[in-house]
């Protein structure tokens, strides 16, 4: 095919039946269009002008010759590069004139004629001649003032008036050639895709500056008139299931959109819809039996042809089914699964094909309970959609207040200012929190992600009183605790009451998908999880492992929160020990538990991270209770809770830190982790071979000194159990530092793993729970295209891990590398681990199957792109 | 010459006189005796075993032949690679024997003689037969029991007794051949040189494993005995002035270090001296004058040949002087300078060499006032040394009782836990400051620095009451506001009362070696400075302009804080506009006094940077009064304050992230800034450039979004004041996304400043803060080789300042470098900044000195590495 443009192609117009295959000079529609007419779908004939025609029309250039055969009434309509740029609206009913009215009236009979007729009088006039729709529209009014169903002599009233109102205003008479119409409307149309405004929009929409349109011109089909004449959509398949079942409306005496304005009431496709919906009006399948059943079959081949189930727009005309266009069926994304895994399955597309199809994200709505969309929506407040799903429940202030509420078997909701580890058992009785505070990875909404609770975040028109004990909604509404909310964690709102909901059961359809998604991936999916509840969590989602085990978690429950407290206050190494020596067992016991439930898998625990000060509380009565039950005077805990404060707990003593000011915590911590290697290794035949992290490391230093004393701690366990032990040690680089030397800390580790929550707010010099007052600002602004904390910030943190991946690989090529950042779930950055060369993400449990199939659909774009 | 070792060499040992020149492969003394030889400075003869015929020796290999002309007697020197590396002490008196005595009884007289006897046989039994010192001690003392001089008889009997035990111990007689006595002698240096304690020792001093030594066996000259005999140390100037003025000690009838070891008096070097100290015994001028009269013109020799200034250890024997050997003067680094400049005017040395013999750091002392090195320290409490210098004054422990007593003209110390921007007043009203918290770039630790002030923080053995108003140190004592004490801020201590000081003035050789410093250097050194005050220090101390102004610091003078916070608390935009409108007069005269303090010279002036909370009240109380000052409700005060406070504030709100969220905040401050520049330009006839500095930029359209602001409120002043204003607008680089993205920002700025103290913090994870409380732990534990924020880290944040410096340029080749942090002032740092290309650091205004001088080395250094 010759690509120049020549007065050839001017004079030339391409017939829509070739279209197919050339979008990228004839449009989007149009090329969609010559694809169905290839397909041998029943669409009007028609001819395409391509870009660079209508280009020249615009600046007045030759208008091409429409051949005859396309019929003497024509629809005009846009097809731009691509469907988001939009395009001028279609002009129907071009040709229509005095002359050739009558042999529309013998096809369609007068009625609808008249109707075409006054029609396109009006669009002519508004479109061609810029007049004022609203006095074409004030006839219709003014004459159906007498009348509710216009008559024929209604209807030649209306025209003329059209035509006097057409001449008074233009001059001139309507126009009655056929070329005439052609020329005024391809004008018409080429003119308003070159307006400023229309360009503004589509550049908005991603357009270049240059965007071409094209037009089609078609025979126009009638489906006014005609008691057998009628329009409307059609698709194979329900849009919430995605179950096989054609739908659709139908309205006869209509064109175009009229069956979706609601003027009158449209039949349904089949009998069992309409059975179902209890209407009267009899479906087309009944109407039209011939036409539903060329539907039915147009579908089919439209499926197969086009890889994917479409909904069609289409006019019967006296009884014949032409299809105008086509869209992909809108759908749920339980539908959208359910439809890629029955297309693979009728052998339409393959399983890649499905997997590329599915939007990872999408997958949320599957796995967690949902508002009802249809229930109605009392929302009293608006934050961040932290952690998506939604629970009703009743209002907690406090985390007891969940705990209690949670011990009587009732749905808590825990709402707070903001969260802190102290939350933490009141967040694992609750079914969702709300906070007033924090942003997308404050502590509320990681942990809630964690836990898979619908957490909503950063609710700031609302006003929390602890001492009123009282929610105070910007409306002026209050909320006291034991009301019930729901908290809808998808859209980031607090609703009053209990609207209905719909609950979350993963279809087969949903399993197989995620079947071939595990045979194709080549990345690692673990998870983030911190108790044996989280571990088979996350083994329900088929994990490949635990990425990352928070220890400091363990220290929060039950009564270990007052020992743990009792090392902190140690004044001595000796005291410091022995209060040690008491979590210990604990701690075995939890790591032991966590190994049994991952049978083998690998296991990857994070040293203790967080700064001491965190475990220590934070009000004067509770600081009198914990001197009361340790024995210490108050003054000695207020004065060393006073000395543990930091300006910057994020940049301050944590991590390795601790780890190399306090060795004793580390050695236990470590010995723990070793003796319960031994344990459940002896209780489930499964060898354990543990990972152990080291957080926070910015000098190799850091990770040779716990190294070797991790190191000696394994020596002596071995010593007393007897038999040999494998174990890793590894770095969780998280600070750029740490990044920037990785390949000095490569040398004394055997993984390291990316910890992006920690790098990212380092690298920004942005603290994820501060940064939540302005993030959403930054984000509308475009300060930043997206949260960083959420979507991995490809640019300045994803250079830091392509970098330390690089020089970790130089120093040892078998270094494994993971990410167990919060981006761990996210699908955009996990295409970036697998094109860093990562071995493996971790996240959230409740993310494991979005990380699963973005995992694989790394592997195929990467492939792919590799052809 | 031949590098092999080959059995000549160890044959032929070189002679002293042509050892200069190989220090490689006979040691550090070797080659500077043999040097000293060549210039004619009466010498010893000797000659010098090299490393390869020691190590042999050690083995048991042969020994050379000592050449006769050598002498009888011989002195046996040791001569590592490296001072440093130590080696075996000497041993003398060897090859004295019965035979021998007699001609060295003729030569110095019986009692010098049998002395010398005496210690022959004491050193060679203890050194080569590994006896017990403290046995022929003992004879000594129990012959002293019966005369307190010992005369001819009792040395006789003692040299006997020694025999007599010699043989006892070893079964053998005192050996009485010269050869027997070397090869003993020289086989047990080489041995202990070898022991794995002396190994141990030297490596630690930088050793490499098998460093050699070379040993010198020289000709012994005598200084006991003969009444015109003895030893004692010279040097041509005085080491705490560095002016000219010969000075030393002598000790007739003693041998090699006796005169240091305080058993007699020593007398002095010159008259001069001896009348000084008020002595009566005779000088050295006076005793001996032509020994004298040698030495003088063996220290210009030596000073004219070594290129600088020689203390020399000599030997009169006889009335005959010999210099044994000579290392350069010890200097207070006052005298450091004076030499170094009275030796480039002498035409010793060039200006380079003057410039790279001064370490920078050593200028501070001659620039603060320090504690008398010989008052008594009543330490009473120990920190770091976080701004140099000392003050003695009274205890303040309100930034309020400071200025109250500085009102008074009386001296304040300032007392805190640690500061706070709301201390800043108090820390100008006080001569010095100490915090019980904090650590070397702590706020009170940077604002000390940058006032000059002597400060001590994180003194965590004190503990401050504020409620009990008194300052408890760990021994018990307690101190109360009004006492007197003194901070040294030199060596980090809290001194009881008020001991002697000495006083701080740069003498002329110091404006000299600066002016010399200026010629040479190419790097700019601008002060941070933020008021009139500061910048007039910085021009005393001929600064190339300020590299940071910031700008916070204004909002806390006088009744503007209240202002300041009337902003804060603003609810509209337009309250706010209102508060700012007050606040700008006031910042345009600030700018103003400091365009014509700078008299034209560059300012940048960074735009607000700190989190708002930092304005706010903390107490009560005082928020009360905020209260009432501007009229609102006491509840709302609380509120906002609560609502402001941020978990990690160095990573919150702050910023570019303030001025956009804002922006009226830096259109007040630009256009405070353009006005200050019309009307300080109008007055003193120099062009105001300004350059506005845009803080915590991690993203380019932060940048554009200020930049374009700032220049719409430049655009309106230049209409309102007529005339065109030059100014430029400049990112601060202190995130790691910033350096990382340098490209991109160097596209909306004409300057690049790096703000390392932030972007190390940012890179370690670490805050400057709360770093203090484990950074001494770490540095000594190896962990990080040095406090990164004191010397900047080369290999992590240094990698990000070379990447950025490299993308900056790649975008805009004349884009301006600067560096603004504490490294600012840091030698070394400074060097990176010269190597990395930048344009200029910026410095604390005391600090600019060194700067100067060191950027004047590097520029030296760079220029010979790269020859």
């Amino acid at each position: 095919m010759d690509d120049r443009l020549t007065e050839t192609q001017i004079e030339a117009p391409l017939s829509l039946a070739k279209a197919g295959g050339h979008g990228d000079r004839y449009g989007a529609r149009a090329d969609r269009m010559g694809r169905m007419a290839a397909l041998g779908l029943p669409l009007p004939p028609g001819v395409v002008l391509d870009f660079a025609t209508v280009a020249s029309i615009a600046e007045g250039g030759p208008i091409p010759c429409i051949p005859d055969p396309i019929g003497p009434i024509l629809a005009l309509r846009a097809s731009a590069g691509n469907r988001r740029w939009g395009g001028p609206q279609s002009i129907l009913n071009v040709g229509l004139s005095d002359a050739t009215l009558p042999a529309l009236i013998d096809k369609i009979g007068a009625r609808g004629a008249l109707e075409a007729y006054r029609r396109a009088i009006r669009s002519y006039a508004v479109r061609v001649e810029g007049m004022d729709p609203e006095d074409f529209d004030n006839l219709l009014y003014d004459q159906m003032k007498f009348a509710s169903r216009l008559g024929e002599r209604d209807l030649e009233a209306i025209v003329a008036a059209s035509k006097a109102l057409y001449e008074d205003e233009t001059g001139a008479p309507f126009p009655q050639s056929r070329d005439a119409q052609i020329e005024g409307a391809l004008r018409a149309m080429a003119r308003e895709w070159n307006a400023p405004t229309a360009r503004i929009l589509r550049e908005a929409n991603g357009a270049p500056p240059h965007a071409g349109l094209a037009l089609i011109v078609q025979s126009m089909v009638f489906g006014l008139g005609d008691s057998r004449s009628g329009a409307g959509s059609f698709q194979p398949v329900d849009s919430s299931t995605g179950d096989a079942a054609p739908t659709g409306r139908y309205l006869p005496d209509a064109q175009g959109g009229d069956a979706g304005r609601g003027v009158r009431t449209p039949h349904m496709i089949t009998e069992a819809e309409r059975a179902e919906a209890g209407q009267t009006l009899p479906a087309l399948e009944t109407l039209e039996p011939a036409a539903f059943a060329a539907l039915v079959d147009g579908a089919q081949t439209l499926t197969r042809g086009f890889g994917d189930t479409y909904e069609m727009q289409f006019t019967v005309e006296c009884g014949r089914l032409f299809i105008l266009d086509a869209e992909p069926v809108r759908r749920s994304s339980r539908a959208a699964v359910q439809i890629a895994v029955d297309l693979v399955e009728c052998g339409v597309i393959g399983r890649e094909t499905a997997i590329l199809r599915i939007e990872p994200r999408s997958l949320i709505e599957t796995l967690h309970p949902q508002v009802d969309p249809s229930a109605r929506r009392d929302i009293f407040g608006t934050g961040l959609p932290a952690s998506p799903g939604a629970a009703t429940g009743t209002i907690c202030f406090s985390p007891e207040a969940a705990m209690a509420l949670h011990a009587q078997g009732e749905p808590a909701i825990l709402v707070r200012v903001e969260t802190s580890p102290e939350d933490i058992r009141g967040m694992h009785a609750a079914v969702a929190v709300l906070t007033v505070r924090g942003g997308m990875t404050s502590h509320a909404a990681v942990i809630a992600r964690g836990l898979g609770l619908p957490c909503v975040v950063g609710a700031s028109d609302l006003q929390l009183s602890l001492k009123a004990g009282e929610l105070r909604a910007r409306d002026g509404r209050v909320f006291r605790q034991g009301q019930r909310i729901t908290v809808d964690g998808t859209s980031g709102e607090a609703l009053a009451g209990a609207p209905a909901m719909v609950p979350a059961v993963p279809s087969p359809a949903f399993g197989r998908l995620m079947d071939w998604a595990d045979e194709i991936r080549e990345l690692g999916v673990r998870a983030n999880a911190d108790t044996p509840a989280d571990a088979a969590m996350a083994r329900r989602f088929k994990v490949d492992g635990i990425g990352l085990c928070r220890t400091e978690h363990m220290f929060f429950e039950g009564d270990r929160i007052t020992v743990m407290r009792e090392m902190i206050m140690a004044e001595t190494v000796e005291e410091r020990i022995a209060a040690l020596d008491r979590l210990l067992p604990m701690q075995r016991a939890d790591f032991a538990a966590l190994f049994e439930t991952m049978q083998g898998l690998p296991v990857t625990i994070r040293l203790l991270d967080p700064p001491l000060h965190e475990f220590l509380p934070h009000s004067e009565e509770e600081m009198a209770a914990l001197a009361a039950a340790t024995g210490l005077p108050l003054a000695r805990v207020i004065a060393r809770a006073d000395d543990l404060r930091e300006f910057n707990p994020m940049l301050g003593k944590r991590g390795v830190r601790l780890g190399i000011t306090m060795p004793e915590i580390y050695d236990m911590q470590a010995r723990a982790i070793f003796e319960a290697a031994y344990d459940a290794g002896s209780r489930t035949g499964a060898q354990v071979i543990p990972e152990i992290m080291i957080p926070l490391v910015s000098a190799n230093r850091e990770a040779e000194l716990v190294k070797a004393r991790v190191e000696a701690v394994a020596g002596a366990v071995m010593a007393e159990r007897g038999g040999s032990l494998e174990y890793h040690i590894g770095v969780m680089v998280e600070t750029p530092r740490g990044a920037l030397r990785a390949g000095d800390l490569a040398r004394s580790s055997h993984f390291l793993s990316f910890g992006t929550n920690d790098l990212t707010q380092m690298t920004y010099g942005l603290s994820r729970d501060d940064a939540g007052r302005f993030m959403r600002d930054y984000v509308q602004k475009g300060v930043f295209p997206e949260d960083p904390f959420h979507s991995l910030d490809i640019e300045g943190v994803g250079e830091l891990l392509l970098i330390a991946a690089k020089r970790g690989r130089a120093t040892r090529p078998d270094v494994t590398l993971g990410l167990c950042g919060e981006h761990g779930g996210d699908p955009e950055s996990i295409r970036f681990c697998k094109v860093a060369g990562f071995d493996y993400v971790s996240c959230s449990p409740f993310r494991v199957p979005i990380a699963r199939l973005a995992a694989a659909q790394a592997t195929i774009l990467t492939r792919n792109s590799a052809r």
